[in-house]
């Protein structure tokens, strides 16, 4: 996904350019760290290739052809072709199927909860325009207002407004690049997660295939054998053989592909836990500062309220 | 205008019906509380008898057939009356000048901030419908969430958020009854005081007129008495002293103004200083409230975030 040039940044930044960039070199940031800390990947000669390069990046000629349509035709005839070769798998292992339907259901809560946090988002960054709006309209009123200890106060509560603007944005940050950000990474993941779980369905129908493909093998050796046609045998034989290693490598690799899926499955749990562990107590953290900030901006505009006489 | 029926409550309350009742309602009372607050209103036979009358109230069927549109109408033409009568008048007492200039930038950056603040609560209110939103989908994520302390986080999170969404609406409230609705009241007000300014301008002319009229009755006079016409001259004589105790009554009655003017702006200013502050320290009170109770539910948050593991 990080490799699909985006061809209208403002459809999906929600903001100008510079905001597009920032959140984009975030997410970028965040998709090294999480590379980096996978045990398999931090060793993977093209990533360590990438990050120790000295060299300028190249340009990404060949993808800016890529529009948001034709990526979208490109997966659309991916998954044609896919879904021509799936069929209903006999599931042996009830952990996968459970696993799928818990990864489904969270993807679909998940996309939920982003979309409304994504509205609240934008909703408390129109209140800090608003805020801003009463700021200088209060700033205003300060300047035509006769009487001293009021126009004090109107300014005072202008200077206030002005401060509750600056925080209601950095609230609106911390809703964004902490708890929105987040859920947006692991809608990704989970899809990620999804695909490896697809991967395996491939994975098994291959071994089936082998399986069905040898038992035919079979078949028409024991066909020329029964006909004695032994000018056709030898040939037959090593079919046979052929297919007794392919169906055997289709199982070695479902084995592979099971193991790892619960393997990775399992570190893919921790690190969840542990993304969404931090995630709070950061969201809460930044919380509680700006609340308490709040409460000292409203505190300092307490003695010039009360002065007014 | 407490008189006015209102013929489309949708467009004023910008709420319900229960809220433009609720409006309404408190918008009555600070009006009856202002009304008793004055020294000559608080002894009004007719304000008393309202206030003391123990039979229900009988239905404004008259005012029923006032549409918007033909209040309108009614103000468009007491406004073109007026404006025929009304020259520019040469001031004598530069104070009325000056505290007409005040008074109208006033009222021009009430408005202001009138709306802004109007604006401001409605974005409020829309982002605790979204909190809302937030709230519920957390829930339902921690619903089908495997993991039993993360679980618990999300369902946390979902409580807290339903409390934050009370608190916006709260906040709403407090700036809407109480800054918001008395910056409506005080561009009521100002625009009384203009009438007020503006019925003085009247007396002013009554006054000139008169002294006009006297002159041209004391002319007519000198007239019959240069003609010897003593048949018309007691007509005359009469005519000149009707108009000398009118010019007489005239100044009395602008000079009665002029005072009354002085001496009531003097407690509105008064009242207006004593409003704004009693304002600003209730609307502070209340913030400080409200974030003191924010910063509790993120802390009350913080055990169950600390604790996933």
């Amino acid at each position: 996904m990080t490799k699909i040039k985006m061809s209208n940044q403002h459809e999906n930044g929600g903001g100008n350019g510079n905001e597009f960039v920032e959140r984009r070199r975030a997410s970028l940031e965040r998709y090294l760290n999480r590379t980096a800390q996978h045990p398999v990947l931090v060793v993977d000669p093209d990533f360590r290739e990438f990050l120790e390069s000295d060299v300028e990046l190249p340009k990404a000629t060949n993808t800016s052809a890529l529009s948001g349509a034709g990526v979208m035709r490109l997966f659309n005839k991916v998954g044609e072709t896919v879904n021509k070769i799936t069929y209903k798998m006999d599931e042996t292992d009830p952990w996968f199927e459970d696993k799928l339907i818990h990864i489904e259901s969270l993807e679909t809560q998940l996309r939920k909860l982003h979309t409304n946090v994504e509205n609240m988002v934008i909703y408390r960054r129109e209140l800090a325009n608003l805020t801003n709006g009463v700021s200088r309209s209060a700033a205003m009123l300060s300047a035509c207002e006769d009487h001293n200890s009021l126009s004090k106060a109107l300014s005072h509560l202008a200077d206030t407004e002005e401060k509750v603007e600056a925080l209601h944005l950095e609230q609106a940050n911390t809703d964004f690049f902490i708890l929105c950000e987040l859920l947006k990474d692991y809608l990704g993941l989970l899809s990620a997660v999804r695909d490896a779980f697809h991967e395996r369905t491939k994975l098994f129908q291959h071994w089936h295939h082998a399986q069905q493909m040898l038992a035919k093998k079979r078949e028409t050796k024991t066909k020329y054998e029964l006909a004695c046609r032994t000018d056709k045998l030898d040939q037959a034989a090593t079919e046979v053989l052929e297919w007794e290693a392919k169906v055997e490598r289709g199982q070695e690799n479902f084995d592979k592909i099971s193991k790892m899926i619960k393997m990775e499955m399992e570190r893919f749990e921790k690190c969840r836990i542990k993304d969404f562990k931090a995630m709070f107590i950061k969201y809460l953290e930044n919380h509680l500062e700006h609340q308490a900030q709040l409460v000292k901006y409203w505190e300092n505009f307490l003695p010039a309220a009360e002065s007014i006489a």
